[in-house]
């Protein structure tokens, strides 16, 4: 909880057999410290929120030294924004790579690709909800903020201002609504109580988030989007 | 943390001034500690979540002694339930007397209605999703699925099924999937972080909702229905 964060670690004596040395060959027992902290913040993060778990306890399910969180992390908001970013390079160059590929752009094409990514990665979108959700305008927020505009250009999602512009949404569409259920569409369904889920007969599968991103593409292209647009859309 | 609830305050000799007694003239100090509470309860739990609320921080914002915790409500979560009844009590009586006045049917008209009353209760859409969000499978937060499950009775907002089955809905529509996202513009706008608003620049505010409102109405009827229902629905 300090004021200022410290990007980098506690300055160690790197004669001392300094795990940020320890790169070539098999991985010590350092560096599976690292690792198995970043996995022990993933799960503790993902299940519970960020206020609650303590640097003893990620400590603990990482079966390592609180002081190694220090050491690599600098504090517990290190670690949160370390393990995020971490996370977060796969699911990105997925989503980029499958993008490219389909050569998909509008938001219909692109919560298509995004769910198909995502159901490969579910607590990705949880966690930036979380992120998100911390007020970062305090301080000691100040490191979780730079990761998650690092992480995250809410500029490229802004998708709705473009059409508007093109003249490709219905007359009545503001697009500030358009973008902010569309974020709800793309966000709520990683996010969404099990008690919900239970009484509609449903599991965020990978095959229901197929079923689901098709049919909220089909919902936005309908819903959104004048009707000579929506019949040049490929089905 | 009981794995039974107590529904009733401990047993206070009643012959001692017990507030209870104090139903008539002025309230007394003792039911303003009560109401004092509850309005503690509530802007803690808006803010916060639920385990990082403590009974002493709730008793500090309400001025009054943590012991009256446990006399009034038998605990935390006898707290946080009555608190979220009795902030329900007159959301729900706004809600049916508006459905009501509209002759309002269908989740189009629905989400009209909800959002106009959520307007003035922007809190309780939050308050309830974090309590559906609590595991309510745990011992300690079985009063609090049984607040839930009086608060919300989720068959009745299970209204794509009837549509599928009455034939209204477009024929690739799955009942599951659009009632899923009628869900996600329901809430979403009432948990969205701020980061999300201020680059939308966008503020949650009852304009901004009956415009929301509209046009996510708009959004269900021409993205889920099929075209010839839609024509009747009133614009």
């Amino acid at each position: 909880m300090k004021p200022t964060p410290e990007p980098t670690p506690d300055p160690i004596p790197e004669q001392k057999n300094s795990p940020k040395k320890a790169k070539a060959g098999r991985p010590s027992q350092d560096t599976q410290s690292r690792e198995q902290l970043i996995l022990a913040a993933r799960s503790l993060f993902v299940e519970r929120d960020y206020a609650q778990v303590s640097t003893r306890e990620l400590a603990k399910k990482a079966g390592t030294d609180p002081a190694l969180i220090r050491y690599y992390f600098g504090s517990k908001e290190g670690l949160f924004s370390t393990m995020i970013r971490e996370t977060a390079v796969p699911v990105k160059q997925q989503l980029w790579q499958l993008n490219r590929s389909l050569g998909a752009d509008g938001p219909a094409n692109f919560m298509l690709t995004y769910y198909r990514v995502m159901a490969a990665h579910p607590h990705f979108p949880r966690l930036i909800f979380k992120l998100a959700s911390l007020d970062q305008s305090q301080a000691k927020n100040q490191e979780l903020a730079q990761a998650f505009n690092e992480i995250i250009n809410l500029e490229d999602l802004l998708f709705f201002d473009k059409f508007k512009s093109q003249g490709l949404l219905r007359e009545e569409v503001d697009s500030r609504c358009a973008q902010l259920s569309f974020f709800a569409m793309m966000v709520f369904p990683f996010l969404v109580p099990d008690i919900f889920l239970n009484k509609l007969g449903v599991e965020i599968s990978p095959e229901f988030l197929q079923q689901l991103a098709t049919q909220n593409s089909q919902l936005l292209a309908h819903g959104l989007f004048k009707p000579e647009v929506t019949s040049h859309e490929p089905k």
